[in-house]
């Protein structure tokens, strides 16, 4: 009992980490030890760096940070499939573009839908259902749903290094959140048990909801509105309305989290730490960055360069990319 | 050591609570017991109404619920307050409604310039500086500023008897959040020393902001648009947006909690807590309900019965209102 107590606290924690390697998945280098270094300043009590629990605060993107985003986002993924599963309800979509793209697997069609395309596409698969369903929706396309290259469960291409960051940083006292372009509703259902990040600490776009009575139990309704866009400059306003706080330590992957790393690292007093996960392991994962459509990595790296944020080159410091790989 | 490791427990806690009643400033009775019974229930492991850590989610009301709101809601106190101070500065106020109304105290003129007004007061007082300066103005706002009846700071006037409800909570593994129709830049800078509420678990109204390079460091600055209402409807619509869970607890006093409490009683299967503060004790604090302008309880009220909320006398249930009387 009272060993089970110790182990449950920080400093129980602390002494197992002694023994075991908290970051296993990661090669010994400037990129593994720019963490643990900011994670001792932070944590070292009457240090200069302090940083009280309360306060660390650390934010992660999502798509290519935390789980793989190519060949395509997995929400566009769920976006594609859902449409093929209600198309027999909506014969029209035969031949009505953007649906007539999804069906005939016609991607040139499809992007030359453009933004109103896929406004169309966001309203028919995300909108139309209460919160409740929509999860459900979610929840049940993952257990069948398989990405086109591993032909693995997408759950399961979230990368081990950065699973270990995650549990490293809150045995350290932090609470980690995501910060993520994609939906916050597609995150939730899974975010939990996946990484160990309630939806409560779960930042993402949003569509609109209206509360209403149906049958005698109030629902919150789905509208075809987009409420909040995550991304870019949207994602310091999103944390700031979701946390409230300015994080110290941020982790992303591309031009869409160039502003989080600004507002986490650039602003306020103390230790920070940026992070940038580099695609460059076209063999074990992808290799992309700055010509890439999906995580356009451009920006961002001049900046990092510029801000001393920590570069991780995947296929260098990652003794391992997946769990299972 | 091992003892202040003990007691950090929650098992810990639950010993400590045999010994001293966590709701000492409650007088036994029937509101104290809906609260006992329905925490015993739904921390009984094993039990039927058993619910995990993790979903124990408790939404409270602020104004009125946590505070007192009479004769004005803290925030407007704020607003009057705030366009006196910037009065030398803008000379043109002196003739110009709803500010010259402000400046002569005549509320009747100010009522007349209706949402119009209230948006011109907000958008001078709330909008124009950064978050981090706006948290500043309400700090230092509220180390002078003392309310008409009782002649004490603002963050005195919190109920002594909820203080006890959200510890108490809190020591049976609940996550208490703050759901508030008032501002919520205008609660964080103060929620986590008064009430123990971090700023990621407030939850409430909120305008616009913008990310913005100032001298090399990124700022968000406030702008004069409404972005999210958080009251009557708006308030299932924030808890999801921000939650992501249904709360299992929800506390009001109003008839904007009306569907806070609906979401979070009348959805779902399982044990759940409806509470409603009524103000029945004009000596200590305030009696009103349905004829009120602040604070209206009408419909709540009906609905409390029919759904068999908690209704607190605040007269007959609290021993003591605030922590000093």
């Amino acid at each position: 009992m009272l060993g089970a107590l110790l182990a449950a606290t920080a400093l129980g924690s602390r002494s197992a980490f002694a023994q075991t390697d908290p970051l296993a998945s990661w090669n010994d280098g400037g990129a593994k030890q720019s963490i643990t270094n900011f994670v001792a300043r932070v944590t070292a009590q009457g240090g200069p760096d302090f940083v009280p629990p309360a306060e660390r605060i650390a934010t992660f993107d999502n798509d290519g940070t935390l789980w793989c985003e190519q060949p395509m986002y997995v929400q566009f993924a769920f976006i594609l499939d859902r449409v093929k599963t209600l198309a027999p309800q909506n014969p029209a979509w035969k031949t009505e573009q953007p649906f007539k793209a999804v069906l005939d697997g016609d991607m040139k069609a499809l992007a030359a839908s453009g933004e109103k395309g896929l406004v169309e596409l966001m309203a028919v698969t995300h909108a139309g259902m209460t919160v409740d369903e929509f999860a459900k929706i979610v929840t049940d396309w993952l257990t069948t749903a398989r990405d086109p290259k591993f032909k693995k469960p997408y759950t399961e291409l979230v990368y081990q290094p950065m699973l270990e960051v995650l549990a490293y940083l809150r045995a350290n006292g932090f609470k980690t959140f995501i910060v993520s372009g994609g939906g916050i509703e597609f995150m939730r259902p899974w975010s939990e048990k996946i990484y160990g990040i309630p939806p409560e600490q779960v930042v993402g776009s949003s569509i609109k909801t209206r509360f209403e009575m149906r049958d005698g139990r109030p629902v919150l309704f789905r509208l075809p509105q987009v409420n909040f866009i995550d991304d870019k400059v949207g994602k310091p306003v999103g944390i700031n309305e979701h946390v409230g706080r300015r994080p110290i330590a941020a982790f992303g992957n591309s031009d869409g989290d160039l502003e989080m790393l600004q507002w986490a690292t650039m602003s306020g007093s103390g230790a920070r730490l940026g992070v940038i996960v580099h695609h460059t392991d076209a063999e074990r994962e992808y290799a992309y960055d700055r010509q890439s459509d999906v995580g356009k990595l451009d920006k961002a790296l001049d900046a990092a360069a510029v801000n001393k944020w920590t570069v991780v080159d995947m296929k260098k410091d990652w003794k391992r990319v997946f769990a299972f790989a």
